[in-house]
Parts: structure tokens; sequence; C-alpha cells
């Protein structure tokens, strides 16, 4: 089963199409975790335990932990252990080098810390992108349009007659021969997420951007959607995190990210 | 003192535009090291004693120890320990994300990992790089027209009159406000060097791609060179550190840095 046939088989088995990131920020989390040895380990435990059967997948961005050096690695490593086997992870490290050394990024990410899919940058080509898509079940998102205001600098170009971020979606439907590449396309582009999906009707979408960003949910579900109803992701990360701030912070994170669920569930179909 | 006036210094003092990539490949280690706790580190701290009188910089891609998890990220941390005080350490990671996941790396690389300088990839535009260069002293250098086939696929891409790698080095030209930032540029692309040059008059250049994938190393620094004969770093890696795979291989690295030191002087004055 390749990874795309796995997407499917997860969101359809949980009825969800949504993603939680898991990017804790020291500064946001419940005070009383602070006496745990892992602060940010026991909040995603906490956060995985209450949300994991609504979810297709968790987020995991290598930023927030890299930050801590050697006990943040160790806390991606077992926060990835933690999660259960029907639900994906997603190592959201936007990597990308020379192939001798994407090769190493893919070892580090896919066996060191078992995820079953990443991000990746374009921006260095085919040859830079090709080893995170040589195990088939293992997949990437490559950066097509992103969520930020710098996406006007490069992505909204005109090369010819399209955005060079069509150009990318082009690319990586050619690329997508072992059925494991999808897109990162931000939740904040509104007008421009359906661009992407005629230049890749087929591969799967992985949207940020709504919630604290901003991005309309209803629109992005919209212009996302692939022809059989399906071929997106939703993720969400502070607005599910924090929720409270107290005691009551993965049962308050489960209501909104139900909540989110249901709306995307809703938006699908109308 | 601003990065681009500590490069200025460093490179004045040691008489020398090399910079060493500290990328060791398990596999290619001397067959004695294996004995050690760290194999890494110790090949790493014998390179270092044995070059870097003669070297401005060490250039390390976090590729090769993310690999091996929290112990290749205990490495980096130790090997940066080692570097002396008057040679620059430049962390190899081609990070980007949006400015809030951006500036945790920055964290990452600049405060837990003490970088000197860091690499970075444009293509999420201005405010993914900003964080990289909130601390003047500390410098980033922005992926322009990368070494590697796929060079092709987007950054050679005509925009206009320009090629998108020409955009890119004028961006980094204006966002150069606080004199540290400089470009990435491939010495395997003979011709379009010179471009970049007229695109970035005053930015330094890291040039790597002489030595194992077979750039020209007279011409790259012909192209490089900036008006007042300096603004340019040459990085090798492979070349140098298996120079030898016996107990002399140290020697042997030397050997071949000193000759390149002295190749690169040569080519700046023909």
């Amino acid at each position: 089963m390749n990874f795309s046939e796995r997407l499917q088989e997860v969101c359809e088995k949980k009825n969800s199409h949504l993603v939680i990131g898991l990017d804790p920020d020291m500064d946001r989390l419940p005070a009383f975790l602070m006496d745990f040895e892992s602060p940010f380990l026991e909040f995603n435990k906490s956060i995985i335990h209450a949300t994991s059967d609504i979810v297709c997948a968790y987020k995991i961005n290598t930023a927030f932990y890299e930050m801590y050096g050697v006990q943040g690695w160790r806390a991606i490593r077992k926060t990835v252990e933690i999660v259960p086997d029907d639900t994906l992870v997603i190592l959201d490290g936007k990597r990308a080098d020379v192939p001798h050394s994407s090769q190493k990024y893919a070892e580090a990410l896919f066996r060191e810390l078992r995820a079953d899919a990443v991000t990746v940058n374009p921006y260095l080509g085919h040859d830079a992108v090709e080893p995170f898509l040589a195990r088939k079940e293992q997949g990437a998102f490559l950066l097509c349009l992103t969520s930020n205001p710098g996406a006007q600098d490069f992505q909204l170009l005109r090369v010819g007659e399209h955005f060079l971020f069509e150009l990318v979606a082009q690319k990586a439907t050619r690329w997508n021969r072992n059925g494991n590449l999808g897109l990162v396309v931000g939740a904040t582009q509104a007008g421009y997420i359906s661009r992407v999906r005629e230049a890749a009707p087929d591969l799967w979408f992985l949207l940020p951007g709504v919630g604290a960003q901003g991005g309309s949910l209803e629109q992005s579900v919209r212009e996302a959607l692939r022809k059989d109803g399906s071929g997106f992701l939703i993720t969400v990360s502070r607005s599910v995190l924090y929720a409270s701030d107290d005691m009551d912070f993965a049962e308050a994170a489960r209501k909104v990210a139900l909540d989110y669920r249901n709306q995307i569930n809703a938006a699908k179909h109308s």
C-alpha cells in the first residue's frame, strides 16, 4: 500500500481530515506541567490520548524541538512512539539538500524518527526531493504555496503564463511515480488553492493556516477538494493546543478538535 | 562588528578563503576510529586540529548528524565547541519556515548550537529569512543557485528578463540591512556565477561543488570575486576528509587543504 492509499484509508476509518500540529511553546504550556521532567512530552501525551480517535495524523514541526537540542530531539522520538499505530505522523522539517545529503535527511526522519511522512522544500529541484520518495509506503508533502506573507516574494512570481507555485504543482504531479507525494498549500491563500488543485488534480494537499493564521476553513476545503471528495488534510495547532491553559487542557483540546473535524466534514458536503 | 566584517577579518588574518565541510560518512571513516565512543567527534577533532590555521570556517551539514538522532545532535554541539575562537562555524541546515517557526530554528542554530552562520532556503520569502538576520554579528547564506542538477527545475526558470536565481540574489541584496546575509552559489554553475555577482555586487558567496562534485576552482573564483578582491568562500569536503583512510588521515587532509588554499589564492590574483 503506498502512502496515498494509506491516507485514504485512515481518513475513511476515522471519518476525519483533521491533523493536529504538536508544536508546543514552552511559554504557553499549562504551568503545572513544568514539574515534569519533559513538559513537552507530557503535554503531547495528553493531547494525543484525548484526540487520536478523531484525527488522521499528528504533525510535528521540528523547529519547536530543535531549539532544545538533544532533549528536544529525544522528545520528538518519544512523541512518535506514543502515537497509536492507526494514526500517521508527519514530521514537518521542510528539509531538502543535494541528493547525497537529502538521503541522510530521509534516513533521519523515516528511519531514526519513524515518520510516516515529511515536508520538503522544492527550491533545489527533483534530485533533492527524490530521496524522500524512495519508500512508497512513506511519503512527502512538497511546499507549493505557503501560508505566510513571504509567499509573495517568489511563489507568486509569474513564469510565462503560470505562477511559480503552479509549476511546482505540475512538476510534483510528474514526480509522484510512487504514489507518495503531496503538496503543502496554505489555507490563507483563498482563490489560489483551486489553481493548485487544477495543476495537480490527484495529489493530496496538506493545508496549514486555518485558526491562528486566519485562513477560511470552509473555502479552503471547497477549493482543495478532489473530484472523489477526498485528497486533503487540514492542520490546526495553536487553536487546539491552547484551548485551555489549566488542568482541563486536553479535554478542551478535544472539544475544539472535534468541532474542527465536524466543520471540515460539513464543508466537504456543502 | 557585523557578520560580513567578521568574514573579512578572518579571511585576511588566515590568508585563506577556504572552508572545510565536516560531513563525515560512517562508511568512509578510517577503520581504527570505530573503537572510539564517538567516531565522528574523534574524526572532526583530528581534522580541526590539523587544519584550523589555514581555513576561515568549518561547515557542518546537519543531515550527516541528524541521521544518528540524539547522538548525532550531541556530536554537532561538541564539534562546535572544539573549533577555535578565531575560526567560524557555518551550520548548513538549509532551514526556513513561517516566521514563528523560523525564529525557533534561529534559536536552535545560533543559541543552542552556537553557529556563527547558517544556510537558509529562499522559497518561503522574506519573513521566513528575517529571523536568521536578527543578530547582526551572526549571519546567513541564502540558497541562490545550487550545485545539483535539480537547479534546472526552478532556479533556472526565466522570470521576465531574469532567471529566478537572479531575483533571489537581487532580493537578498535588499534584505541585507544588517550586513549579515550572503548567498550559496554552486561552483558547478560556471557561466552563471558571474550573473549572481552582477545581481549582488556586495554580498559574500559561499561556493560548494569544487572537488567531488567537479566544479572548476579557478573559474569559480574568477566569477565570484568581488571588486575588492574578496567576498567569497570556497567549501570542500570529501576530497579533504578522505585524502587518506589510514592513521595519517588528518595529516593527509592538511596537505590537500593547504593545496586548495594556495590554489584559491593564486586564482584570486591571476
